[in-house]
């Protein structure tokens, strides 16, 4: 079937343009005029706290984190992808993924409250360095809000911050970064919390992602806040943000130069951004280019001001894809964060004393690459051509039918040919799944999700793709990492013990966090 | 539910005992007079070789390789034992099992015909350090046989060498070291070679596992042999072995000596052995008994003729429950493997220039910890107090209705106290559950594989634990390793690299054993 494959490109062999490109060579001069006066501050900084320690302290190189997190992305699943990727490009058998490459152990993930974790406890362990509950956004298992390594990067080392997902900004995992509260659905409550209403203040520099609605008064068409504020102009009046959203985000996204002013915070989605199988350029960055972008701006921004950065990224609908039991739109998604690894590794190799981490908070969707259709003893296979036929996410293809169905213009034609053939991929569906789909009818909450398993589910039958939930499993998540100091997160490690190494590596005190939060609540 | 946990001790805090009673301090007056003219001996050898090869070859120090295989173990199933077992012992939360603690990487497990290898082709990845089809024991894709590092360091090393396993000594893996055929169910033809109608001569020393009657002339009850052919005979009167086997084999067993005469094979079974939760241990050693013993008296015997061997221990039965989908059977066989796994350690510890390593040759059963059951969005949990419940393998179990139904002995009591309640610890067995075992019928080819997929399930479903196939799938396996120089092991592998990993750490030559192979077929 060599001629169905199509010339992908999601991870280039040389990856030299996009960040060449953006992220140019340190400008001397600007720099050591700033540099100078504030290395005269750091260094006043440095006496001061010297005399109050009572005892030496050496000024130590800036350092840069890069915390990359796949969520929902289980061991099998990046076999899954490399083995897509070798039989698309008709690799080589020994073909790695940039991830493979800089593979060094695993994490285990469970959480206080169960074996199982969400990505709320899985990032909180993470942030807080510390297990807490699932649902629980940078608060521990009492409830009380715990410091993160974003907030004393950014309070005891001011260093710059920030977060790039494909997700509502407001989600779980970033969430858990910026923001504290009892349970992740306080979305709401965390974009307040993110703009620097925070005990805190604002601790954020930086976010690119999706998520506008929860940020626009419940006036305004979109919106999905239960109030009417208008967290964008608090962002603008109260804290000095500059915000991109709606319409041109794109175009403005591009024309952003490395030496803008933070904070800054560009959203390009209403709700979730879209998978990568749907993405339209036009109007929505791909990860790995908010990601590119970013690290351009942090780079330069940070050497301005003599401190380093700490960057949040997640590959956010890894998980969804996965959640829906979607294979093409998991894998996808999986290739673009490949790509975005790629580059940030390559600058990890150019800027010394900066490390990047790369690991799930959790497997979804107990996928496995192999699966028994029936009674019959299964062959050991799977079918990567079937995923390669697939051209939009099984919930985008939801969507459609379940408009053309409200706006009565559904026919079977659009169905077969349009959907299920164009779509999917799919040139033998039988009468039964067409009458699954026929049977479906929009409901009063709008949902189209479990449409979206009955799509999902044709594409995994054929690929011998299994599934053994819409939730999350157990399994231990590998563990990747680049850069001076990371042979400390060899082998196997509790989640937790990835938040230790960040507070380590940086020389953060969390713990002093907590307790300022404490006193400000 | 703690009163329900019982004391579980399969993995002892303090392994001490017994492994120090059965290899026992170097016993120095011996063998420094047996080591001397050994010695002297190996010179000899040594000193032809330069001359041969016209360049000095400094000696080297002796080296001992084991290679441990848990076969059908994925990385879920690496969690699931550690948490059922941290659970189970009421442990912190970060209890590491003995393979965590030794955690290195994976091993990418394809074969030349599929994305999902068998346990034919994973082994003989291994053993020949090349990729074949799925089905190949010790032959290329060609079907031509290819040297293992087995023979290489029996034939160039003069090392001694030891199989120990848990299923048929003649099973894929086992077989896979130690004999060369174009299909894995020549298991009469692999017992041949293995005692040493091989074009090698005999290569292996010591045997221990089930498969009786694949030596037994088929004029013998029990045989599986087409001919009639005494393969233990053959094997005591042409190759010199000693052969434990029948009535009384553990008591044989527990006398044996660890300077007993090589070659020796002591198997207790005549299929596989028992799942370690069905053991009777007056019938049948335990995995990490065997091991023990075979460390013992390869070592000894190894030190005595001055050089090292190379063992291969496999979990063979891991892999058995997994196609099952039996999740009891699987975790107690897999604690087995990790009690055996510390005694290793052990041994790596007290005696230099041994390394082990520990990997899997792949995932089976699409094994989930964390299932949905239905269409209700699904809680994420398991619960591993409905495991702690079961008292027997639903393969027992099956075997047990079946027997009372031919006998006609069945009863409903039998069926849910006995069975039911006693064996799967299921207390609320409902009617369709109790309905599907009535319905399932005795056939003439005797199996009850199907009906221990129903008592499986029963299991499998209470616990939250899920399954996509009684086959294989592809996921990467965790990679293990302990001793100097296994650093080399650290990270992403292809399978295949770890037998390169093994023929460099013995200064092995394969590749000479495949040409004489050829010129002796």
């Amino acid at each position: 079937m060599s001629n169905s494959r199509t010339n992908y490109s999601a991870i280039p062999d040389d990856l030299e343009g996009d960040l060449q490109k953006q992220v140019p060579i340190y400008r001397k001069k600007l720099n050591i005029i700033v540099g100078a006066s504030i290395i005269g501050i750091t260094g006043a900084i440095i006496v001061a706290s010297t005399i109050f320690l009572g005892k030496t302290v050496e000024p130590e190189p800036k350092k840069n984190v890069i915390m990359m997190i796949s969520d929902g992305f289980g061991p099998a699943s990046e076999t899954f992808a490399r083995q897509y990727y070798t039989w698309l490009g008709e690799r080589d058998v020994k073909t790695m993924l940039p991830l493979d490459e800089i593979h060094v152990g695993h994490s285990r993930t469970q959480s206080s409250s169960s074996l199982v974790t969400d990505s709320a406890a899985g990032a909180t362990a993470f942030s807080c360095a510390q297990k807490s509950y699932n649902g629980a956004i940078g608060v521990d298992p009492q409830e009380n809000p715990c410091g993160t390594v974003l907030e004393s990067a950014k309070i005891h080392k001011d260093m710059l911050t920030g977060l790039v997902v494909t997700s509502r900004i407001t989600h779980a995992t970033p969430a858990a970064f910026s923001a504290h509260v009892r349970w992740r659905d306080s979305e709401n409550e965390i974009a307040e919390q993110q703009i620097g209403h925070n005990p805190l203040g604002r601790t954020v520099d930086l976010m690119f992602g999706g998520g506008v609605c929860e940020f626009l008064s419940n006036a305004t068409e979109g919106s999905c806040r239960a109030d009417s504020r208008d967290i964008f102009a608090e962002a603008e009046d109260q804290f000095g943000w500059q915000v991109i959203h709606g319409q041109g985000s794109r175009q403005k996204f591009d024309s952003i130069e490395q030496d803008v002013e933070l904070p800054l915070m560009a959203l390009f989605a209403n709700d979730h951004m879209d998978y990568e199988l749907d993405r339209k350029p036009a109007e929505q960055p791909a990860l790995h280019e908010m990601v590119s972008k970013a690290l351009s701006i942090l780079k330069t921004k940070s050497k301005k001001q003599d401190t380093g950065f700490f960057l949040m990224i997640e590959g956010s609908r890894i998980d969804m894809a996965a959640h829906t039991n979607d294979p093409a739109a998991h894998v996808h998604d999986i290739l673009e964060y490949q790509q975005t690894v790629a580059l940030v590794k390559k600058f990890v190799e150019e800027n010394p004393n900066t490390v990047v981490i790369s690991t799930s908070d959790h497997e979804t969707g107990g996928f496995t690459a192999g699966r028994q259709l029936g009674d019959q003893y299964p062959e050991y296979l799977w079918y990567p051509e079937v995923i390669s036929r697939v051209r939009n996410s099984s919930e985008s293809l939801a969507e459609a039918w379940s408009a053309s169905l409200l706006s009565e213009t559904a026919t079977d034609n659009f169905l077969t040919q349009d959907l299920i053939k164009s779509g999917l991929g799919i040139k033998d569906v039988t009468g039964e799944e067409l009458q699954r789909v026929k049977d479906w009818k929009p409901t009063a909450n709008c949902t189209t999700i479990d449409l979206s398993y009955i799509f999902a589910d044709m594409v995994s039958r054929r690929a011998l793709i299994g599934w053994t939930t819409h939730g999350h499993t157990a399994v231990d998540v590998n563990l990747y990492a680049k850069g001076d100091g990371t042979e400390a997160l060899r082998g196997s490690h509790e989640n937790t013990e990835i938040g230790d190494f960040i507070v380590d590596y940086l020389g953060l005190d969390i713990n002093d966090i907590t307790e300022k939060l404490a006193k400000d609540l």
